[in-house]
């Protein structure tokens, strides 16, 4: 992570179904395919009761060709048919940061 | 989390201590207080190897009484000091969302 804002956050909150086969190795598919598209920054991810997934973009240009990726496209519909009770995708500028 | 965008996000993201005495205390404790402050939508939060935790606000005013809050500035310290290795603070704005 070595970019400065501006730039952009996807932040998708997510909450599982109890028996999600599949959604583990796809998860890391994703990830995999995600590192690989331009524009791609980073990403963070931790799960316990809800999952919060955010990665980082240069551009929403990049955002929305990873939206419509097909392999990206077939988790999605996996996603709402077989593994999540519910998710949320927030679209955000990172207009600041600091760290320690 | 009823407000509709734009509205404002802070991702925070850390990495812990192993031995991070008090914190689970003091989280809890600033989540409540977080919630009593003015302009707050909302917090969703998951912690694995990484913490991330989000907070929802309704403007950078209320992101900055916050940040500013006596209570949470000794949270702060403390955080510095002993509990995090590591710790990222990202102000965003949300400019879209959906959800399934």
């Amino acid at each position: 992570m070595t970019i400065n804002p501006p730039y952009y956050a996807v932040i998708f909150t997510s909450v599982k179904k109890e028996n999600a086969k599949g959604y583990e190795q796809m998860a890391e598919k994703m990830v995999t395919l995600a590192k690989q598209q331009p524009g791609f920054i980073g990403v963070e991810s931790a799960r316990n009761e809800i999952g919060v997934t955010v990665s980082y973009w240069q551009s929403l240009e990049a955002i929305s060709l990873w939206k419509q990726h097909t392999q990206h496209l077939i988790a999605q519909e996996l996603g709402k048919n077989n593994w999540y009770k519910h998710y949320k995708v927030r679209i955000c500028l990172v207009e600041r940061e600091y760290e320690f």
